[in-house]
């Protein structure tokens, strides 16, 4: 399968400081993309924590996974008033709340990220309408944990790549567990926009993480197209 | 269907700064029981608001609405450490992650309250096995507006009247648009928590409405013993 252009590398900035985010970022700011201010960011600092890193890289995208359930206009004005480009929000929400993110992130030129986290095959059917929004495949944190770390977030996106044939928009993220050796399958879905935390953040050198995964996105798209 | 105490009130604060939250409980602390930190509170200013509405009323349960959906250890965690006696997960995130809400809450002797916003009835079935755990009925805000204000919402509530029938614990939690007009039906369900925000928060005189809405409960508990 083509695409249009590489992957878009979105890192993802959690359980650290907000000093800690922006400075980890700015080591990796030449290899990624967007960078992502997680939702343990803003539950720990608020929607400050938007704020600042918006501030230190003002010409990034930066999406706010504030991963709204509810409260949708509330919630989503606050991430682009902020300065967020793109803010999130839960697909087991239900459509009320999605219907208002999508018309308040419309009315600030922003979009629309829906997780698609614990969603049945059905529900991805039907989201699958919200053709201005990103679709966000995700492994969570907890249940890669439980299925015992990187081999287990290996296996789960494996077991799970049928659901992407589910997911019938342009606009399709992939979250969880990512790393340099599982990179190959999840590109063979495609992807807009690759999300990659630990795997940069944790890295022993995050900079270099970074770049190698962006070189494997490029060698990728190179040969496919 | 007889209960052994009253139900309690649970005061929902949200989309105002923390000063005003404190403020606000203030007003009405003689009347409510349980005080909530709401979602918009925490994802605006942080678990910071969790603690200082801790440290203003140390005597009260204090239930932080984090509504979380991934990554448990950590955010009940800062939950508890910010003195929250209850913290809230959604019943729609995976398993894996409820499991770790349950034992984290264990670990602090909190309580988790598992928000069945949007989730099935077999869900229902599923989650009842957390019979530590408080199950909250929710009619969210955006449903309650997109069927329009108040009346909605106790159409709303009535219609899913059924819903209670599947949830089997003695820890039942109710919320979404509750009033003095709709508390009555709410009652017949014998939750162990109503939950109330608006009705309150937004009356002209918030005690005088929180010393409503008790002795309705209070009346109500009376005559069913």
């Amino acid at each position: 399968m083509s695409t249009r252009q590489p992957a878009r590398i979105q890192l993802a900035l959690d359980r650290m400081t907000i000093k800690e985010a922006i400075h980890m970022a700015q080591q990796v700011e030449p290899y990624v993309d967007w960078i992502e201010v997680g939702t343990s960011l803003i539950k720990e600092f608020g929607i400050e924590s938007v704020r600042q890193v918006k501030q230190a890289f003002p010409d990034k995208i930066i999406v706010a996974d504030i991963k709204t359930f509810d409260n949708a206009k509330y919630e989503f004005e606050l991430c682009f008033e902020a300065g967020a480009d793109v803010a999130t929000v839960m697909g087991a929400a239900p459509d009320a709340t999605l219907e208002l993110c999508m018309q308040t992130a419309r009315q600030y030129q922003g979009q629309t990220m829906i997780d698609l986290l614990n969603v049945s095959q059905e529900r991805i059917h039907i989201l699958n309408k919200h053709t201005e929004a990103f679709l966000c495949h995700h492994v969570s944190k907890d249940e890669q944990e439980h299925h015992g770390q990187r081999a287990g977030s290996a296996s789960i996106h494996q077991t799970t790549n049928d659901s992407f044939l589910n997911i019938n928009t342009p606009q399709i993220a992939v979250a969880g567990g990512i790393t340099l050796e599982t990179l190959p399958m999840i590109l063979q879905q495609s992807p807009a926009v690759v999300i990659v935390g630990s795997a940069i953040t944790q890295a022993h050198d995050p900079a270099e993480a970074a770049q190698q995964i962006r070189e494997q996105i490029h060698t990728f798209f190179l040969q496919s197209n």
